[in-house]
């Protein structure tokens, strides 16, 4: 069936809804990798959350498979096919005869009816079925946003009631007065939709019924804590305590305000429950792969969750994760936060680039969404692929730094000229790394055969796997390390916001906190407009906030916003339903 | 095991658990009520949405069973059962061996975590499974979350646009000028909790990339008119026709501007679909039970779905559904609304009592939470109770003016004075009305098989079902017949802002639009503290808003809200988790 699926005529929706005819049942699929059905708890007939803890106790003594992550050079703000190769490099695998898996993020709405597609990857690389994926999955961001709005109903109906009662009356119902300080609250209200608007808003308008009059602000649904923790978090115990530990607000003395002192704690978890169990899904081609938690590296973690990786290795010879956007902050995220909290090394790095990208950071004029692509790319231009090599070979030094030589794939599009192709693999061989091409997109699985194969055997090479910072170095020095050695800046300046909380920070014990970027991914600097690899560049950090809970530092660098706005020509206009079928149509 | 299961020692949600070692897997229930395997979409292993469509078409030839609908009177603010006895009622017909089913609306988060608990019934007339009921269920609310959302985000994103570009430039992709007046957004944004902070904010606040200042509010998620839509939508089709003539905003001229203008009525609908299914659960004893769509009467249509309705009596003899709060509210949008656009006829009506709400409306003072009830509901009063039988008058009129006898049902609390439920009963016989206690609360279906005896009996009786208003009468005669002869109003008073808009609609035409008052639940009149029967009382009508895809004309009454507050002591306080089991406990 799959030769009537042409990519360069079909929609990716249109090429999903055909193969879904072919899909496997959940618990056909849970059979071949060996799940139990007891493990699995169905959502419909071909998603299914997976019983995470009674697979892991189940499999307690078997060993992992090869664990593999891919990544990318910084991307242009169209995005260069990382979950595409990721799926690519699943069905590739799979094609070798191995025994493979794969985890990705769920996306979120905000691109999805914006501007970047659904995340499910494209051409014949998906993952399915789409409309369910890109309409909630399973539930799990949803979660996140209700426990999360839950704290921020907590916050704001205690500041009303401590203004409305005195001491004696809050006492008699058990409560002792926070003095919560209505301008340091620093939690936001969650939507997950790019909303502009709600950036900055004042709430508790009108009558002293509705409350406090303060600032406050909303975030996109992945940027929250809460989705940090359930990347990181390692069983439900781990989730409450960690939930119990988030700092909302500050009290009129400085005090921090937990979610535990405002009694919500526990409301909170009961959300994130379901949420801790990562969702089972499928390739085109009918490899398990687990989605769980949520995108955007850079604002958040933004990685796929320590449980879905266990999962995955567990279960299979070789599991194939993801992070984010580009090698400088997906990569570092993944390297020196969730693989210090999960333990596992990675055997093989995998770092995804295009020849639009390269030209791009080359000096190629910004493509523009519905508009033709300036010619820079549609004719032979070795010489700017060429310039656009020097961020290649700097997100390469990245992954080197952690130990690791990474495979480097060309996901290839149709117009590419060999040429063009050659200039790259020649860079890249100069620096002893290896360079494929890969079609999954046009060819599924059989379009990554050659990047499979160079996996496998990056897989079986002895890695230096190390970490970039000690968790003992003071917090200025692990900043100014991934800042300086990372991104590649010359000096890290701190607004005196940024510099007052650092210091108060430097006071405490944050041996066990790591630092988690809030930056652009459209540049190695924190200037979205600066590409290629900036020279003399000074890294602004202009706010420091610390996720408690999450037990992250988060240093927030230039002009980074935790919302994103909807474009003027945003998806949502074509979407629409089939009245038929129900299928969403129209995605991106 | 029931036996074990004792209300007056566990609390409802201990029940819930040690009940739901014995639930039945949701493909074993369908079989019971011959749905087909490929009917169900299951979620998890006790849940399953129904597609309903395939059901319908199937059954097409098939005859409706009986109908019930289950109502109240005017409750107090703790509410008096009504669900309980919904479910009760619905296993006492299993008991006298009717094949029977029932349908419910989903709980809001915003009561479960607030004050009036998870609106899944109580004690041993519960449905299940509990926690995943609570916790969102099978999405719906949160689907029409997202869909609601996104409208507003289509709205303050086209705005800016239309702010920051030219004409041209809007024209190069496709976008023609809306000139939406930032003053006349009607649409407000919604969350499904009580957050009194958010009813009126100011958005677009800081840099210009923000968008454009101006006021907006919040909703609770059932209010909005989606949930409406979803309530009374016949098919995808409708679905997606009246999504699109959703009004959110004028233009500069007064021009209504809708969904379609905004090109986000497609993308909408694509979140709604799913929720147009209803979601299979059960009861404590294993009858099958429909949830769908939202609650709260007063401020919404707040009735469990046309589809959920058709579904039950397609496939049962006894189909009992509720309609929330008082009969004032509830049944006469049932009555008015429900059942002209589901030309469906009720065989009998519940309207539900307890001796509790009627010494509340006899005078006795209002009982507080956590507090001990006042001595009045804990000594004989007759008295009291037989000045709340002028209201229980009241109440059965209002259901016989629609055509139908009520059968009263006396919600029985276990410290229930003989001689007080005498004086009901006694009051009831001389209307020519059946009243029976009910032990539901306490034993379950058995305890309900008196009231079933009564309301089989009232199905066999020919009733004379008619509507209160005919659809051609002027909307200003609509809302005062309702006001006067229903609520029991004196005089009908519209502010000067009402009246414009009552004037301009009254140059429509309205045939099509029923009026769905918004005014508050604990009072036959729109002032929460009148009890009783008011007398010589005036409706204030404050506003009246339109709902153009769910065609209904909502006259706003009073000081009514459509965000309700979170109380000083709200239930999220005692809620966790279970660390264990994953359950939620502490539920009230």
């Amino acid at each position: 069936m799959k030769k009537n699926l042409d990519p360069t005529k079909l929609s990716p929706w249109e090429i999903a809804y055909q193969a879904e005819k072919n899909l496997k049942k959940v618990f056909e699929l849970a059979e071949e990798i060996e799940l139990l059905s007891e493990e699995l708890i169905p959502y419909g007939y071909y998603l299914a959350k997976v019983d995470y803890l009674k697979v892991i106790q189940r499999l307690k003594t078997k060993t992992y498979g090869k664990y593999i992550d891919v990544t990318a050079i910084v991307p242009t703000p169209f995005g260069e096919g990382k979950t595409t190769t990721t799926i690519g490099l699943i069905q590739g695998l799979a094609k070798k005869g191995k025994r493979v898996s794969g985890a990705i993020r769920q996306p979120s709405s905000g691109p999805t009816f914006n501007l970047k597609g659904g995340g499910t990857g494209g051409g014949l690389s998906q993952v399915l079925p789409l409309d369910k994926i890109v309409l909630g999955l399973t539930g799990d961001i949803n979660a996140v946003m209700n426990a999360h709005n839950l704290a921020m109903v907590a916050l704001t109906s205690r500041l009303h009631h401590e203004e409305t009662y005195t001491d004696e009356e809050l006492l008699k119902i058990g409560i002792k007065r926070l003095n919560i300080d209505p301008k340091r609250v620093e939690f936001p209200w969650l939507i997950d939709f790019c909303a502009q608007a709600l950036r900055k808003v004042l709430i508790g308008l009108g009558e002293k019924k509705n409350g406090v009059l303060m600032e406050s602000k909303f975030w996109i649904a992945p940027a929250s804590e809460l989705m940090a923790i359930l990347s990181i978090a390692k069983d439900l115990q781990d989730l409450r305590e960690r939930v119990g530990k988030i700092v909302v607000a500050y009290d009129k003395r400085g005090n921090p305000i937990t979610t535990e002192d405002l009694e919500v704690a526990g409301a909170m978890t009961a959300w994130l429950v379901e949420a801790l169990n990562p969702t089972l899904a499928q390739t085109i081609e009918g490899q398990p792969v687990f989605i769980h938690t949520g995108p955007f590296a850079n604002i958040a973690l933004g990685q796929s969750s320590i449980i879905a990786d266990y999962l995955g290795l567990k279960l299979s010879e070789y599991h194939v994760t993801e992070s984010g956007f580009g090698a400088e902050i997906g990569y570092e995220k993944f390297w020196n936060i969730k693989c210090r909290l999960s333990g596992l090394i990675p055997q093989a790095v995998v770092l995804v680039t295009t020849l639009r990208a390269l030209k791009y950071h080359g000096g190629a004029p910004l493509p523009r969404k519905n508009q033709l692509l300036p010619s820079e790319y549609q004719s032979l231009r070795p010489d700017l692929v060429e310039k656009g090599c020097e961020l290649l070979a700097h997100c390469i030094e990245i992954i080197q730094r952690s130990g690791i030589n990474p495979v480097v794939c060309i996901n290839q599009f149709i117009h590419d000229f060999k040429e063009e192709i050659e200039v790259v693999k020649r860079f890249c061989e100069a620096l002893g790394v290896t360079a494929v091409c890969s079609n999954h997109w046009l060819k599924g699985g059989e379009g990554a055969v050659e990047l499979a194969e160079a996996v496998i055997e990056a897989c079986e090479k002895p890695n230096s796997f190390n970490f970039l910072y000690d968790t003992k170095e003071p917090l200025k020095a692990k900043i100014e390390k991934i800042a300086k050695e990372i991104y590649g800046a010359k000096e890290v300046c701190f607004t005196p916001l940024a510099k007052e909380k650092l210091e108060q920070l430097e006071k405490e014990d944050l041996t066990e906190f790591f630092v988690c970027m809030a930056k652009t991914s459209l540049s190695l600097s924190d200037n979205p407009d600066l590409r290629g690899v900036p020279k003399d560049w000074v890294f602004n950090v202009r706010d420091i906030m610390v996720f408690r809970g999450a037990k992250l530092v988060v240093p927030v660098a230039g002009e980074i916003n935790l919302m994103p706005g909807t474009v003027s020509n945003p998806a949502f206009r074509k979407i629409d339903v089939d009245l038929k079928t129900g299928k969403i149509i129209g995605l991106e």
